[in-house]
């Protein structure tokens, strides 16, 4: 199978890449770059020498025609100038968006959370939305899917099970925690190494645009979600503590082992996740502790790998028919 | 005025050093160690090079007669075996204790949330709970004083002021971060580098032992604390993000700009604090942040300054009738 | 084929084991530990979940007659009492050890490095030293590898191509950092984190260990090295300075192009290594730098990837006659 | 005594505030910035609140006249534009540059290192050179002090004492590490934390442009120095191992012993320094360590301290004819 990648200089496209070249069953056909057009991608990425030596190329040229799927990596608000115009040149092609623009069918929300309004939303409907324990059926029949954020993919997981339950009621209130490389590549105050390195500090609270996506897959009636994001000083991964619907520890362990027991990628715990053992995977692991009357509901995601790139290669796998975790299995390190 | 710290090997008592050895009305008349003891102080510590090169003493040996105080920074557990013989032999000195075992008149409290019986319960009746803003009179005429826990500051910081302004009801979910250091200075697993560096985990979920003396200290009816600490990968400060009774975001910045107006150590702002600014200081920044509707509190302190042993000193500075920042007019750095 | 891991509940041995679970020539048949023997490897290892989840065994109930190679990761001066009893019992089977104790044939350098009289001197001849870019043909031949240390990996891949072009002479300085996870996986006191981090110190000036294989395997005269090892404030990696004789940058980078040209796993770049780019990866990135009239080299390599556990694999492969990167191919991230 | 900051939003800037707020001899008379003219100056650096809340003042609006001395804590190339005005128009003032424009009298020099000519060669020979412990009379006496580089105070802390006992000679190899505040307050690629973190590389290997000043500085002939910068993944401090001249362990700790015996920010010591003791305070300390027949040179400070700003208040107090270290005696933290 063939997989190209647009905006491939990005931290996730760069992670997408890194995945695909040892993927055993997808190739890289093409990587797109502006300013690193005619570059090797080795070197730009010299961890991936040896692996991706040719070089990138311009958006224009980018060979959709001979591709099987492509990723859009593409920042937000530019996906939806793109990818239009791939659907009518190439519909056939398979498409997985990695941003925030078709990820609900929602343009009045779009342009709430995101500050403008959306310039396809025809296209919005066409979109399946990329969150694989929640939505595996409708992916594999996809055409067109939208990856979950990372913060969501994190929110997601702590929310699906409850909901589908049925015990998904009144506030949750949930704050996590992320590491630098989730604001991009771009060099930035927040993320300028003297002021970052043993900070911590919240930001849209209550406010992030990754509510929409979330409050619209879960969706239902009579609950609501106060969600609170931090920065913190480590450059991957997301950890998020979400304080659940008052019920019994046990009972809460189970709804989640019902729902993710037989997940290739997903382990659930008693206790804490710690975050070091899921950053630079595609695994997610989700903890439960507290008192025998209340639990709460721990998830360690890799905000570049099942919260974003290998969630993505997941809805890759499973949109071209193949085995879902195909170039997943790969362990992290212990320390 | 003299000064003297038992266990003044570990980081609490380390930093009490650090503030007492450049104190511009108080001078550390011993610190003991067993382990170190004749060894100078600044072979221990040497960032004390040339303010304390007298060595440690042995706790036995303890010049107790001659302090006006003394700060008992001994292990939880230990200091009530000491501290009932300090208070037979010289009746007179003042004394602050740093650890969890005076903290409220609750023996039984003690028992549950420390594991053992309390072996000095006659004690706990003469111990003010030393949680400066909230208890300011009470410390100044106090002879024995019990200074709060780290996570507890952070806490009772968040939610003495909606206790004050009569609107602190319902459950109330708080969720905070603190640096390596506030687990001492004994290696161990959870604090060995490899394991913790990039590492983020929770621990005590609802269950630690801090909440003891907050409910006590907030006491009143209606309102319950579900609070879940986190470990971090930084060594010093606690970040705290709790989420209060609902309520408009203007009327929760006022409660607490009007809670803490006057204060020379606690900062009010619009928005997050950021850690790295009061980590190494003795001061707190409290930020309000939110939708309209409804407000987030954030509480930023150092563990090992307003949260432990400057608090302390501000204890001393109230008990002696000294400035109560006397000493503690030391900015930190931006970087 | 069939590889066993003595000593696996170590860093070194759990770095086997997470490149061992997705080797596509080998299969862990053994993993051995004394205090978790009964337990599954994934319960130790949660980051192996899904791929090692059989139980630890004893060391003593290790099945080595049926492996066909076996990883001794045992702490130093403990494989010495361990190995001469599997090779008499199993002298069939290959051993890799991954300690200090067989990387010369000197007990005399190995009593004044390790402080301690060599208890298996007889069999230090059989063992062929693994620094596989220098000895790959004695390792194909080899059936007892001692598997070069980390920081003397770093030294080997600096030194070797001055060796092999004969331009190795006089005084060389060396200046190294490395991650903690370098000091293993019991917490002490320079690896507890309030004190690791953000801290940079030096130790073992001039008298590390690792000297005494470097020095008897490069051998020659006329020349020494000024080796100075320094602990950094990260978990995995190591960054050696190297000051070699005095020569042009062009021929500089030239011998080291000659040298490493067609190695697999080793990069020569014109400017510096980045550590992050090999941390977590079996690679060694080398960088040349300087003045037109004098260059200076940089080795960059993981302390659990070439500079111990991958290094071992890399010789388990040649050992095996399996492709020497079997399993190794696996890039690591850009962030 | 009345202090004014140029180019108070910097890093330099912004530590010198931090200093002067609490000196006990000097105040802030004014603080200038372009970007944040008006703008209060905790509002920029909420760690002086309460202690600095005047505004920035616009550079062309600084009270020279009423100034006893002045920083100008400009960029590189920007001072010699803004020192000759002040210069002719306020001849009375003291004027401390902390960039690197007026540390040597050599105009070809900084041409080279800086690449581009110097636009007052004319003012060079009326600065001093601010490297207190071996320039302290000649400061005493100044106008105008050049304040050093960050690296060259790490390398003239090396060099000097060596140089003074006429031991100097040969090629002498240095490797230093900096943390990232040495690049200052403006994000770039190097200093981007996903980037940053856990990264280690050298960067300017034999041309970094301190090497003019400490070659003038040190002076003499027959000796020269290899000096190879990192970067670090930590914030504050600089950490330099140097090889001096082959001498024995005890006659390299007595030179040493010798130049700093009675200096009251500088200490000696046996073995290494550890750079977190000196990260954020005015102090040095210098380590020697090694075989009996080598000894090696280690020299840990801030680059925010010693390195720059602290050393800046140190030329200030013998400028102004104060105590030394007035100001200066806050002791840091121990971890």
């Amino acid at each position: 199978m063939r997989a190209g990648v647009f905006g491939a200089t990005g931290y996730i496209g760069g992670e997408l890449l890194r995945y695909l070249a040892v993927h055993p069953a997808a190739e890289v056909c093409f990587a797109t770059s502006r300013g690193d057009a005619g570059q090797a991608i080795s070197k730009v990425y010299p961890n991936l020498r040896g692996l991706l030596d040719a070089p990138f190329v311009p958006p224009d040229r980018a060979g959709l025609a001979s591709s099987d799927v492509v990723f859009c990596a593409l920042p937000h608000n530019i996906s939806q100038e793109w990818i239009p115009r791939w659907v009518r040149e190439h519909p056939d092609v398979r498409i997985i968006d990695m941003g925030g623009d078709f990820r609900t069918p929602d343009p009045a929300g779009y342009a709430e959370y995101y500050g403008h309004e959306h310039t396809a939303p025809d296209l919005l409907p066409s979109f399946v939305f990329g969150f694989v324990e929640g939505n595996r059926e409708r992916i594999r029949a996809a055409r067109y899917v939208a990856n979950p954020g990372c913060f969501a993919t994190s929110l997601l997981l702590a929310l699906w099970p409850l909901r589908r339950a049925g015990v998904l009621a009144g506030p949750v209130q949930a704050a996590a925690v992320t590491g630098s490389s989730g604001s991009g590549n771009k060099p930035s105050g927040t993320t300028h190494h003297p002021e970052r390195f043993m900070n911590y500090r919240a930001y849209k609270a209550l406010s992030h645009q990754h509510l929409l996506e979330v409050k619209h897959f879960i969706g239902g009636e009579g609950w609501d979600l106060e969600f609170v994001p931090h920065s913190g000083p480590f450059a991957r991964g997301i950890f998020l503590t979400l304080f659940p619907p008052r019920m019994a520890l046990a009972k809460l362990a189970r709804v989640f082992r019902e729902a993710y027991g037989g997940e290739p990628l997903v382990d659930v715990v008693d206790g804490t996740p710690e975050l070091r053992l899921v950053a630079g995977t595609p695994r997610a692991t989700i903890g439960i502790a507290g008192r025998a009357d209340r639990g709460i509901v721990f998830v360690a995601i890799d905000n570049l790998g099942k919260g974003g790139p290998t969630q993505g290669i997941q809805n890759m796998n499973l949109m071209l028919g193949l085995e879902e975790t195909c170039g997943l299995r790969i362990p992290g390190g212990f320390v």
